[in-house]
């Protein structure tokens, strides 16, 4: 029987010359997937039909975006995903999603091995060879850019050759992958990392520079998750889609940034998300009201662990799930509304209530009704600090206490 | 001998009248102590004076920013302090530099006591006392207020009956804590959450609503300190001074969060810090491009303990310290330049240059000259990802395998 | 109506006086709670009943020991629960469920108070009073010792006078606290941290100077928690109790420390704990075999904050809660059997087999049927380092590189 | 010029072979580098010799113990490196101070690459290349094992063939690695983790079964570092020599684990370290009774990344460079003296004393004396507790508070 190879198929000139050069190079039969993460674009049907019309024996599509919403990006949500403190995991969540698609036609076509369109230089192809072993490690991956040979300038030819129905214009100036989550934009002029980013590299985003008037929104979360915007119920993909819309209005979400690769080197990326960067930060208030403060804190360390992982490939891995329960029982309270003004590239949060709130206004208040017995403070201080006074009281014994400054009559001659 | 007690003393009604209360109320002279660090307002010999007024046997007056700005605000600018990621720590940095000047004033003026303002409640009585006793172990610490029941309506009176000079007018709706850092605003209205902040909370900060033209600056890095600003070299101080004004104009630097205190409530709390969060932003993305992946990594989990430490009042605690020279070594190469823009809001890097980067433009392109060797990308993956593999398999062995959903043709049929 | 307090009573003389005494300070009714968590020593009706003698208004008793081992004593193994890498939490853990009995007691006869025969200077104040305020924010605390100046002598003066059915002899020269779980002694001449322990400080171990012959024992554990030794079923309560008496035979889990109590002194303390020590180890070298290596790094932090919290007296807090469910999904697997050798003090593991293994011969061995392609590691290699190779690059232009050590030819002369 | 290539030389058959192996495959020169780590065995100069005869062009002897141990040693003392909280460390820590005298041999003789004898599956032949690359960036690295097929038979074949000055006995049942820090053996039987380790596997360490009788030492440490034994000055080097001679003639420091290869694969090995895990041991107690808390408790954070930075042959990177710096910093006042027993496998602290101790015995004691004052507890548990309060007090409002059981007499009935 052939071997079958599953293609990760975009429907682009590179994957679309992949289907004949794949067969060719390994005499497989090859299998076209293509999945709908809310990337936008041509239709999935005609995607298909292209993947056929290049030779695919099969094609396999999926319209995966409510699950790429509620099962990809909502984690992300929860755990506040953001690598580096700054970008929100666009790539590095959607490709756990499409892998599994992958997998399934795999398995639904009888392949042995799955292959996609990435370079040997970036994070994807890690996070597509690494998310197949970890759903089916039996199967072998290829990838046609990195281990076949297929240039750029291979393809066109390809193309031409085979006259395939693909546009063969000349290269696109960046790299661009979107998804409903946002926008990653890199290469080209941006490789200079003195440059600024001109207005062509975006697209999710108006410009913050002359925005509408501001838009105030209502957020309203259960357990970490958007079921509502404005009293308008939402599905989790609803929730980014019109986040998306609002706060791309306002040039929210923008991100330019150096980062540190999985495989050693550091790279420049344009960053577009603004229904995620909305929705973490209102979700992130909410926390503050609603999470415990050790809680809290350590989750944090999760949210940095949880991130790199997630970067770094391991969506499907042992420490990202045990990771995903610690974040879930920390959601357990996470609800409650949050109000949010959209303007010029900012959302701000400006009010937060919940029946959940550990926010406890007689024990803050400073007027009538405060309930905190402030005698109780000295006795904490005295406690609190006693480790860090006997510390001190060494550093003194042994010479080392603070310097204080020279001793002068400070209070003499003009300041 | 009479006993004596070193006041913090700001000027403001409060602590004149404390001056009396405390004296009052144990027998002993009072010392009055302030300290400059950029907080404004009234010039600090009228303060002296006013404070011997006010029955003050000594009063010790320092002009202290400069010491602020690069023993303080210098060191939490390179370890990008923010507490909850947010909060550049405002007043958490200034309570030490005003206790090491209190412990100097009680060592010169022969003091067994300190004394501050602050309530029973908050996170400042915390760092006042355990700044104090981590310099000065064998000195106690009274909080008039706290301890004294001085409560507003007694000070008013006190004022009045023994003829002040200060003006006892009706309390300012907020309670604000102020220097070049940053300024805090709490309490009044805003303890109710919902409610967003009124434009008379703001003070450092234009709106940004209608911001000026947008406003390009470049700042030079000298191992994680500002030295220039748009080429012309700058101290510390004069460096924040600088980006406050600036960004400042342009509404950088506002933020709105309930926070959770170390005497374990949450409280809701206004900042403005336009110069801190400019150089914070700038020097984060320097830090991107010249710091190794690794050891930035472990440098997040080591800016959020310091910056917990230093909220909790820790600041010249053993680990504190530690946690310093570990970032001071961190900051060897941030060196080089940032480009920013400063606009409504925004302050955003739009450029990155350093002899001492780690971006390596031919490890970075895709077009030619690039360095990346891609055919180790293989072997790199396959051990990489083999601990995720190995744990993948024993999944699938008993049962608990990633489910791929129902297996359908899905290639049929609409999307 | 009589307000009731509940008091935490161990049928020796502090707390047989804290009944009356209590209800002479407060005029409340003292209802005793006596739990077993197999501290050993009286029958609880004996000391039931010595409890209704000396004054309390009604007695509860409960045989928490089956419930202590499986709740408190295996979420303690799961999470190799150990305070500074040493000391198995023996105390720390049983405080909770005391608690537990002590709040449902307070239900049951209508109390608004526990009390508890703490002094002001240990942990064990804060674990009951956090504990209590965790699982019934509504109830008070107090502590006759600390709070009502009950001293020893007062209580041998009183018990005398009321004639109280205790003995009054001299105080014991060591304070002890004792469970299932462990043994922990402290005080008296143990207070000079020079003092080696002499050998009635141990009660739960024999000498392992002179041990008896060798013992080899299997343990089996199904996803963490011990399931048969030697081949026989045991709960968990009984895993424990036979691993006490073999590992305590053969002088195994004496741990002899200096600690860093939550109220800010070091502390000395004496511990035994023979069975923990035994399974832990065992447990320990399990999740060696059976967990994955990214997850296991990071279950080591988590066991570290988890110690932390439980030693903080935070058992019922929400973070503890959310390590818990952290540290369950990594136990999914930790299935299998292991071999120990107890001797002389040593719990040595000497064999481990599962069927959940991640040790998978095939990789590991050097013989024939080596399935690990070696290849791949040039490729991982030059990856791997990229990051650091790239950082040396930078150190050598600056001058920052290793100093080799001065050039010569080490060749000649003799070494 | 012809090029050179530097090989990490042992003496024994595969790098001899290696000499001539690699210059018939590369057409290098080949300069042997063997190096003294305290290894044993035969004399560096007839390592030397041997090499010259085998066909090296040069050969560069180290005598390297007294660097091993201050430089490399010590530091993993002060950071009490351990590999999952076991393993000292043994080979990783001499891989960088060997690779150190390769590249200076590189230097000296003008040698283009290095090459080492590991395989393609272990953690050494990363730890080579990546300190090779971290030291010398331009140097490339070989591995005649791994990428030039030298497998062990042919060896022998080309040994007998060429007449090699080397005994081609039959492979020794086991891979043995030793220096003065420890003693790593693996593979052959041992592979199979159900075996117990057979006698013959141990040379540093006597059977602790029949240990001669208990043998006393009391060490002291200035500044993390042992200066004295009994109280005799010793060097580093002399300490560790020492106490390996001491503790191991008790059998203290074998292991007996399965460890996580930074490749991938879990694998069993065999450590003898008697000097270290008796230092390790003493140095860990001394920085309890030295160390502030909060300190102590962030550097068993370091510890566990130093430890897998240096086990993943990160010595030279710069995170491991910061992590030395915070831990130097806490080693300021870790001085005194500890007692220790060793015996039978044991090495148990008796006692500790110091100048600099945090100890306080007036803060400790129960007895006369006692300066703490506990009035303060009571305050300090109210806020300390607080967030865990209202966190509960949340729960029982929604229903999710902890079960106390079913209610009932427990009173009644026998137990």
């Amino acid at each position: 029987m052939t071997e079958r190879v599953v293609l990760a198929y975009s429907g682009g000139l590179d994957t679309s010359v992949a289907i004949g050069w794949i067969a060719e190079a390994t005499g497989a039969e090859v299998v076209a997937v293509a999945v709908d993460v809310g990337q936008g674009g041509e239709d999935m049907n005609v995607i298909r039909q292209r993947a056929l019309d290049c030779g695919a024996v099969e094609a396999y599509v999926a319209d995966a975006r409510d699950e790429f919403a509620a099962e990809y990006c909502m984690p992300a949500l929860r755990a506040n995903g953001m690598y580096l403190d700054r970008y929100p995991l666009v790539s590095a969540i959607s490709r756990p999603v499409i892998v599994k698609h992958m997998v399934r036609a795999a398995r639904e076509f009888g392949a042995s091995t799955v292959a996609h369109g990435c370079t040997g230089k970036g994070n994807d192809q890690v996070r597509f060879e690494v998310a197949t072993t970890s759903l089916a490690p039996d199967l072998k991956s290829i990838a046609p850019v990195r281990d076949l040979a297929l240039t750029r300038e291979k393809a066109i030819d390809y193309a031409e050759k085979h006259d395939l129905p693909i546009a063969t214009t000349k290269k696109n100036p960046f790299s661009i992958d979107q998804n409903v989550w946002g926008r990653a934009v890199e290469t080209g002029f941006l490789e200079d990392i003195w440059n600024e980013p001109t207005k062509d590299v975006y697209s999710y985003t108006d410009d913050p520079t002359f925005p509408p008037v501001a838009d105030e929104v209502i957020l309203t979360f259960e357990q970490g998750i958007p079921v509502a915007i404005d009293g308008v119920p939402v599905t989790p993909l609803q929730a980014i889609q019109e986040m998306n819309r609002r706060a791309g209005a306002q040039g929210v979400g923008r991100i330019d940034i150096v980062e540190d690769r999985l495989v050693g080197i550091k790279s420049r990326e344009i960053y577009e998300a603004p229904g995620a960067i909305a929705l973490i930060t209102a979700h992130q208030e909410l926390e503050n009201v609603t999470i415990e403060r050790e809680q809290a804190r350590f989750k944090r360390q999760v949210e940095q662990r949880w991130s790199e992982l997630v970067y770094d490939g391991m969506w499907f891995s042992p420490l990202k799930k045990s990771l995903d329960v610690f974040v879930d029982d920390t959601q357990k309270y996470v609800s409650g509304e949050i109000r949010m003004v959209l303007h010029g590239g900012r959302a701000t949060v400006t009010g937060r209530r919940s029946e959940q709130s550990l926010y406890d206004f007689n024990l803050a208040t400073y007027d009538e009704g405060d309930a905190f017995d402030q005698s109780q403070a000295r006795g904490f201080i005295e406690i609190y600090g006693l480790t860090a006074k006997l510390a001190a009281a060494r550093d003194e014994k042994f010479g080392n206490g603070v310097d204080l400054g020279a001793k002068a009559n400070l209070t003499a001659g003009a300041l």
